[in-house]
């Protein structure tokens, strides 16, 4: 995977609201709801496909598209909301693997798809 | 905003996921719900405060160590659907803002938060 | 409120899925995802709007037949869901609703919104 | 199926909310988030089952349980948005019925899961 220039993308996102006086529509609240409704639509593509249908969808030109849209939509809000947190988002993703590591330890979680709780 | 070191992301959570034999629960279908499920969580937090307090909410430290927990969790499972789909993120967003811009043009969508089909 | 005829309405709905050979289409994990993915939607025509227009959106005409249909949509999932866990659904409410009463004591929840795990 | 006592039902609700003096929390728009966040609940219970396993989730008296639960959650958001928005339910799905029945002709729909729109 390449990486990304995170700072100039949330750059182009952030003028892209404000050119449009949306920071007024964009409270925290909003852009959760506005995340998981991009979340489902993403969902949407797969809900009727089995698991091994999903796993090649992108290989259709078309859904690819789609697919691409919806994940770019799912991260455009996704920075909005890092934006309004004043959340350092590398460290917090290292921060919850941590906990995801101790919470899942390779000897009991390993082929199994248990909740933690229930481990 | 900080930039993110994304390859070494994607290695920890691509590293995890095969320590404990998950990956045959992650097809992109399954990821997708989870994803949803993690935007629910992330929602969950604001979804019986006003839009204010949602903007406040980072400031208690409690909160915010959620909504830092909750935004890795939605970012992780969407990491793993990039790595899943050969998508160019990076691209995929920049496509996606692209369009964005044309179904929104600013003199027709400046203060108004209604949908590019109803414009 | 007006009652509704139950019955009537999920023969309706699985008489609709059966001569269109959806039923293979149509597992529990399907239908929860669909479920999901039409509440979002429903919650899409809110996401920008503050509550208090939330709370009118119903009287204009044409928001008011895609809150409907949207609502019916969640519903028709529910009821395949029902129907396809041999759930006894009014005695599935009554139970929630009788733990949802020794979850959140009248005084303690008096007022507040916070979760029972935090009372 | 058997039928339910929906206007006994919403009473209880309604009553419920109204000794915690929590109608306050419940404008229409909290009530679609609160409604996708529990159908996301019910679809955790199913994310990483395959769709046989999700078939048969109703068969473990534990699991039984947990989707009643969450699907009584579903069932009880949902009535309250019915009850603020002065709609009458059973004409609703009705109606949304037949404009399924108009966009999925059973000849073009036949076994097949492509939404109305690339019919």
């Amino acid at each position: 995977m390449k990486t990304i220039d995170l700072p100039k993308i949330q750059q182009i996102v952030k003028q892209f609201a404000e050119e449009r006086d949306w920071d007024k529509f964009h409270s925290v609240k909003n852009l959760s709801m506005a995340l998981t409704v991009e979340s489902s639509e993403l969902m949407e593509i797969f809900q009727w496909l089995t698991e091994d249908e999903s796993n090649r969808a992108h290989l259709d030109p078309k859904l690819k598209t789609k697919i691409e849209d919806e994940v770019a939509d799912v991260f455009i809000y996704l920075l909005r909301i890092v934006g309004k947190t004043d959340m350092d988002l590398e460290q917090a993703i290292l921060n919850k693997m941590q906990k995801n590591i101790e919470k899942y330890p390779v000897d009991k979680a390993r082929g199994n798809s248990k909740k933690y709780t229930d481990l």
